[in-house]
């Protein structure tokens, strides 16, 4: 098999042409179908993400939900998905909160998200009758007082906490469960304000039914997670002494890695549950709580393996004593994520599979931007213009960080499974670009 | 005068209420009447900006010619305000060849540009007949060959030379001058393709007209310029003497800073200018070379200083022992450069601009990402919820670059000059989100 396979879809195979195919479908046949720059999901790997998940959450002695984290990618055929798998939708606007409408996601098993929700957002989650709203900070917990006023029911909201836990994660953006961080109410604080939501007749439309911790993205360690959780539980053991409050639901938010290149480790989500699952059972246990129900919000880990974005290959530029430069047809406006993040990627031709990958060269996209590198160092076969690149583990962080930059035309997008190929975004045309200029036609 | 004004466009100023004015229109009541975010150019600055280049290179003996470069920021209205000042365009895909096009620029003052022109970028450019086709690369030139097989006239071409001349940017992303490069052809190259180009009957469809360098972005010093250009320079005089080939055209790019800090120099384009048209004369004199037409394709410093963004402050949140982080409803999505590049930017209320600014603040945007920080320290008045925050030099790079994440809707643009203010760009709607969706109906 080739070595760099197991970063692509679950059904990836090389055939006997040496053609990069996902289940029956080949990548080159796709690329000539719908152009390129191409986003590919494979739904059979989403679902078994989620499968995974559930069947680890199925073991917590109480009651589970998963929920995806929208931010990672979203469009009205993967709301439909997951709504269809019973994944809840963790949001954080209006537009996320529009669009899982759309498509037919109960607003039940949404929450939403954010450090600064504005009116509209806080707006339209009432109107969609969002299920938990996860309040960061007291303004906003005046504004939901304002909104709510006159109520009959109480709208259920958790309060995230900012448990000071560091986990190690490949770059200090993604790090946000310090204590100073925009996020979440610092652990010093949350008693306060929880004690004022309990007591204070003025906060009688809202119900704190749940805590919220989100220590960053990308990582995979049980520990700093646990250390979080023990955190919360001292939280809700205090409020249950002095209020007889009852730790309702709990949620340790998401963020859980996934490997984007050959050397790194692999990041298998069921044992990081399992531990999760034991970690929550057993502090409780120790603290004597009943069991919350226990939500978990991962994005990247569920959709990030099944995308694959596939590129035509348009120029090669070797520089005298200096590197290779294969420059193909996307990059920064489709994926911003190596100038974000210097993340690495790997990639491969997808006609040529099976041909010896005997050059190192770097893979440029097409942006007049010196940072347009989507891969500083590859080994590939001797591209030429033509070939069809598939980089793998495109599914999160990419499109929907998407710009128009160039004016760039943003990718279709199809979902493939084992009935078939569906285009589930069309590929922009430049009409769209000045669709929001007054006076256009 | 507020210490920061000078960032602003040319007409500000803080009236007697202590409220940020550009000429007669009132910041917060611009917010107000469009919303948050909002970006707001002044079309005075951008007009002022061209006149100064404009002015400077009129200096130069021979002929020249001022063009933008529209990856900075471009919309019909732009594109139209550049064509009705003489500004040629110089863009870099078919989409902005599109926009440019329908604004009724006339293609001959375009020149197109990237490092891996597509077949369709190339076949838009001949169709609306660009004026010039910067040459990046062997493979492309193959492509032109056969693109325009057979037409009566031929097409004007240039080459970009990578000279191997190393500017001092803020960022490595915005060098693109040095010899390993994705841009460019290296200069050992450069004179064999150009001899290839003089000689060989099957690039008669193409006529070599000029050279193009581009050193970075976000530099200014004319030294480096200078050297780049004797380099070229170099390589004309010999094409004179091989073929008889005459420099008719010289483009030494463009990418020239501005502030964006009060600590940030001063950085005027015209001693800049100067000194580049004196560089150019002199070194042709010395090179015994006729002047050729010099074309400069500035983009920041145009219209940067023109662009104003505001937002509302959403929430402000003091950690113990850590900073206080104000929330304002932009960052990330519209404004990507600060995640990107470590961009410093400033801002102050434009509601309060007449207040001592005794607080340090942190001012972080509403996505769900730790790098969403649009300003990591700045001094304000103690901001209050409701107040609108004004960050300026924020009119190239920011909307260009701009994306959906978190599905936040992309902000309205408006024009002010003396006449009055007018909606350019409308802000996205949710329904804008999934347009490109499949069955969205």
């Amino acid at each position: 098999m080739h070595r760099k396979l197991s970063l692509f879809p679950l059904n990836s195979s090389v055939n006997a042409s040496g053609r990069l195919m996902f289940g029956k479908h080949s990548a080159v046949h796709l690329a000539r179908l719908f152009g390129t720059p191409l986003y590919v999901y494979d739904i059979g790997t989403i679902r078994h993400n989620i499968k995974v998940y559930q069947a680890s959450l199925q073991k917590y002695a109480g009651e589970a939900q998963l929920t995806y984290a929208s931010k990672a990618f979203l469009c009205l055929a993967l709301a439909r998905l997951m709504t269809e798998e019973n994944v809840g939708l963790d949001v954080s606007s209006a537009g996320e909160i529009f669009i899982a409408e759309r498509a037919g996601a109960p607003a039940a098993n949404m929450h939403l998200h954010g450090n600064n929700k504005s009116w509209r957002d806080l707006e339209a989650a009432l109107q969609a009758g969002v299920g938990r709203f996860v309040v960061d900070n007291p303004t906003e917990l005046e504004r939901l007082v304002q909104l709510t006023a006159g109520r009959p029911q109480p709208v259920d909201i958790w309060l995230r906490v900012t448990p000071d836990v560091r986990v190690e994660t490949h770059h200090r953006f993604t790090v946000t469960g310090t204590a100073d961080s925009k996020f979440g109410l610092p652990l010093a604080q949350v008693e306060t304000v929880a004690a004022q939501i309990l007591t204070d007749p003025r906060f009688e439309t809202l119900r704190l039914t749940g805590l919220h911790v989100h220590l960053g993205s990308h990582f995979h360690d049980v520990e700093p997670v646990a250390v979080a959780i023990e955190r919360l539980l001292v939280v809700a053991n205090s409020l249950r002494e002095k209020y007889g409050w009852h730790l309702a639901e709990l949620c340790p938010g998401g963020g859980w890695g996934v490997p984007y290149h050959p050397t790194d480790p692999p990041m298998p989500p069921a044992p990081f549950v399992t531990g999760l699952v034991a970690a929550v059972e057993q502090l409780c246990a120790a603290n004597r709580l009943p069991l919350p129900k226990l939500i978990l919000e991962p994005g990247r880990s569920l959709v990030a393996q099944a995308g694959v974005a596939l590129y035509t290959v348009g120029s090669r530029k070797t520089i005298p004593n200096g590197r290779t430069y294969v420059s193909v047809d996307g990059g920064l406006a489709d994926n911003p994520r190596p100038a974000l993040y210097q993340a690495r990627y790997t990639a491969l031709l997808a006609n040529r599979a099976a041909e010896p990958e005997t050059e190192t060269v770097a893979v440029a996209g097409p942006f007049c931007e010196s940072g347009d590198i989507l891969i500083d160092e590859v080994q590939l076969p001797p591209a030429q213009p033509g070939d069809v690149l598939a980089a793998p583990v495109a599914g999160a962080y990419q499109l929907s960080m998407g710009s128009n930059y160039n004016a760039a035309l943003r990718p279709a997008v199809v979902f493939l499974d084992e009935n078939g190929v569906k285009l589930v975004q069309r590929r922009e045309t430049v009409e769209d670009l000045i669709r929001r200029d007054v006076g256009s036609n």
